[in-house]
């Protein structure tokens, strides 16, 4: 994995023609049925319960890989949703991981950490690094949460410069409550804007031969301005945006992360895809490859348009 | 645990009188030989070799659990440093909280979550909740980073409304690098100072008997000024301070840290006393169990001289 992080996903976007990213954030609840009756009795304080759910949430996920590995061009799964299920989550985000790797997919795993020195080098180690048994060996990028500042990614980016992986920063959530404080306004602009040029300068040294870094912003796209303030502040990060499909983002404001070269963001949907069973009456794994099929044409099609 | 996190930690500091927490961050190179001894051959690239570090840091922290019992109010794990050893690891993690809390320390979390709604509500599951298996059960309060406001919060402060439980936002850190973002200045005051009446806020209807809140605040003592405004903005948030002994943070900045009763803070020493049998030609135990004792025995001084 020498090639960079940014030129990996480039390249893929470009030969999948997707920029498609399916969230990968089961709840067990929605999973179909025929997946729901391999866990037996059900009640979280039986015990077993969480090496049983991890169990059911594998099974589902695995088959949800082969749904939407010819449409997605990366699946983001959300730690949350595993670690939920304590050691044997962790141990089924690993295998997702693996799987999904193995499977021609690009992983983003979203963990959004941010820590100090020592610790920062351990949430490395484990999400980006190469000891088996961790997630690391199979992510190519996570989500990390820039509060901390510079020295707190030191070890993430190390883990850029030396063994090709990426960064997502968050620049900009799509949360109704993200402008309590990430659109304070700091010396005339806001504080989104600061933290998308920390992103820049920590991406600077990290431009591959396609001209964008690997080190990439999340920016939520739920206002066209806020989205256009960023791409401009940040010409050669890739942007992952959520909120795609359930979360209701539209084309407009999805339009503004692109460049103007229709390159440059790949767009995340998660429960619109992997719960799409729950809206239609033909076999769950064949809704999940249609919705997965149906959101990549849309976004070509915006892409297209630009 | 219906008491509210506020009373527990307000009444055990009184009864113990120790404001001490011991971070439990275990680095696997820096374990007592006899323990690494238990480990076998130790290349991360050999199979089983996170079942074998995880094995090492459970064996180790079991131990140091019983030395500092006595001494310390709290064990503060952070959540990376076993992470890092993939699904052994976070078995290890539970186990060592549910030590921990059977040894009757109170147990804070340190894992910086902080995420959107569904998402939040799974970690909040994981490590407030009440499922077996997972951390939940056996944790106190955990650390939470804010910078995605309110929404990013609710479930979090749902399990302290429901089930006593504690929260540490992230106020100002204390690595050198925090100042970048968390000393900005926003209409005339910095960041920081945002961050505090968020902490007030989401903490005023979580007040207990004692008049704390349980939603406290991490606020690193880098800088007397800043700890001393930090206090002003929240008098009823009891304070996470890290960086005692090797972090180095000095007698005056923690005193800012206290309100003028001597309440209202614990104070966080990680590798000076988890590693304190480095310095000392004595059985690494009772180094520890020292190390504790005269760190428990400083901060009284500090706290008895406002």
């Amino acid at each position: 994995m020498s090639e960079s992080f940014a030129d990996r996903l480039v390249q893929s976007v470009e030969e999948k023609k997707s920029c498609l990213v399916v969230g990968l954030d089961p709840v067990l609840e929605r999973l179909p049925r025929e997946i729901l009756g391999a866990l037996g009795s059900g009640a979280p304080s039986n015990a077993g319960y969480c090496a049983r759910a991890a169990g059911a949430l594998g099974l589902f996920l695995s088959r949800v890989i082969e749904a939407v590995r010819d449409s997605a061009v990366a699946v983001k799964p959300n730690s949350a949703f595993y670690e939920r299920f304590g050691a044997s989550g962790c141990e089924v985000l690993t295998e997702v991981c693996r799987k999904a790797k193995k499977a021609g997919l690009l992983v983003i795993l979203d963990v959004k950490r941010g820590d100090v020195g020592h610790t920062a080098e351990a949430y490395a180690d484990a999400y980006l690094g190469s000891t088996p048994d961790t997630p690391g060996p199979y992510v190519d990028a996570i989500t990390v949460n820039p509060l901390l500042g510079t020295d707190s990614m030191k070890s993430f980016l190390k883990m850029s410069h030396s063994g090709g992986k990426g960064l997502f920063v968050l620049v900009r959530t799509s949360n109704p409550s993200a402008h309590e404080l990430q659109d304070l306004e700091v010396e005339g602009e806001p504080l989104y804007l600061r933290m998308a040029a920390l992103t820049a300068r920590w991406g600077e040294p990290l431009r591959g031969r396609s001209g964008f870094s690997s080190i990439g912003a999340v920016v939520g796209a739920t206002a066209i301005e806020q989205a256009k303030r960023i791409r401009a502040a940040l010409p050669h990060a890739p942007f992952l945006v959520p909120g795609y499909g359930a979360q209701g983002a539209e084309a407009a404001q999805l339009k503004a992360c692109f460049r103007a070269d229709g390159r440059g963001a790949v767009v995340n949907a998660s429960r619109s895809i992997l719960f799409a069973h729950e809206q239609k009456d033909i076999p769950w794994i064949e809704a999940i490859r249609q919705a997965a099929e149906t959101a990549r044409r849309e976004l070509e099609q915006i892409r297209n348009s630009l």
